[in-house]
């Protein structure tokens, strides 16, 4: 019995997220359909942690237990035949018996991407939060740099999530200028559910001059998702990398 | 009567091309029902030119006359509102009663992009030719300088085409290299129906050594489509931007 461990990227537009919703269809659920298809096994794949419907993934890692005689290395190959285009294996490897894509991540990270287009841009639609407003991104840098560190990131988690241990290390959050858009490079030991649309959205607040820069002190503090941002939208949001 | 010219972007996947056909929405017809929906006027629009199913604009132009009283400039805003999300007016100003999106065109530049990633990205599929075959660019640039002049370009005109002045000014073909993609830039007077994606394809030709560099001057000699390599996918090319 071999642990295969797949780096995958798709586009969420289509899904409802990384698990499956009642009448709506999860990636999680596609990908294992395609290793049924494949190998006629009925496998049970784990990721390293869920998307939301419409979050994009450039490297999500899932791993599953295997049989078959397919060589480590060709699943991505044989499993991209049966995936649909927006669903894509990057990389398939044998992995030690006891590794989890879950328990055994040491961290991630994201990006979010913002479209700071005048008119939003058709080509960016699916994969940005389109800003109208003018931002100033030297303050949202020096706001960004409260969240670095380890914290209880309380007042940055959904209001529906019921984790009891809301520590968190952020480890560095950069800024990048493309073209006319923003993006925002997430790495932490981990996140809470929607920590980075909510950081993201608080983040907006400070570039309008709604939030001082210093002021993201004190919301952490609080501990109270009211005093945090709105939650950005899912589809600016990508899963980038997960460490190991 | 005021004649108004529109800069627009849209996203072609979705779309029969610029121009409507048998059972498919044209986005000549969709920018029309919108200023109709706008203005209550059923206007005529003259776009630059026609764009193929699965082709995308970064700035097509279209001109339409008008007797309402929005705002020259107003025009982008308002018929935003009234377009699906993958057509956005990017501009909108007066221009001269005699000028007309096509006939008074000084050139035009196409980008074509192609995805080198070794798996296609599930984010450029709609918006690249994925190419599985390792491609050298130093000799598709030498290609490249060939093309570059007047030329009968009767090679690179799809067979089914019956313009009979064949004659174009290609200005120049830019090559650049951006994370994983190939951007191709082909500014002109004008293009032949399908003479981009011909040349994509012949460039293609050299890239994996199919074809030598040199040899393009004897294929555009021929006048001969099937000495030209195929014509590239609709979904890599866009049309950039168009002078006036």
């Amino acid at each position: 019995m071999r642990n295969i461990r797949l780096c995958i990227a798709y586009k969420g537009t289509n899904y409802a997220g990384w698990q499956r919703q009642p009448n709506a269809l999860g990636i999680e659920t596609v990908i294992t359909e395609a290793i049924r298809n494949l190998t006629g096994e009925q496998v049970v794949i784990y990721g390293s942690g869920r998307t939301d419907a419409g979050v994009h993934a450039l490297g999500q890692c899932a791993n599953f237990h295997t049989e078959s005689s397919i060589p480590d290395e060709r699943f991505a190959i044989a499993l991209n035949t049966k995936l649909p285009r927006d669903i894509r294996v990057l990389k398939s490897e044998l992995v030690e018996p006891d590794f989890h894509s879950r328990y055994s991540a040491k961290g991630k990270r994201y990006l979010y991407q913002i479209d700071l287009s005048p008119v939003e841009s058709p080509f960016y639609s699916e994969f940005s939060w389109h800003v109208n407003w003018k931002l100033d991104i030297v303050q949202m840098q020096k706001a960004a740099a409260n969240f670095v560190g380890t914290h209880d990131f309380r007042a940055f988690m959904a209001s529906g999530s019921h984790v009891k241990d809301t520590v968190r290390t952020v480890r560095s959050i950069d800024f990048v200028e493309k073209d006319s858009r923003l993006q925002i490079y997430f790495e932490g030991n981990g996140f809470l559910y929607n920590m980075v649309r909510i950081m993201t959205g608080t983040l907006v607040d400070v570039g309008i001059g709604k939030i001082e820069p210093g002021y993201i002190r004190a919301i952490i503090d609080s501990l109270d998702r009211s005093q945090a941002g709105i939650t950005a939208p899912a589809q600016g949001l990508f899963l980038e990398k997960v460490f190991y």
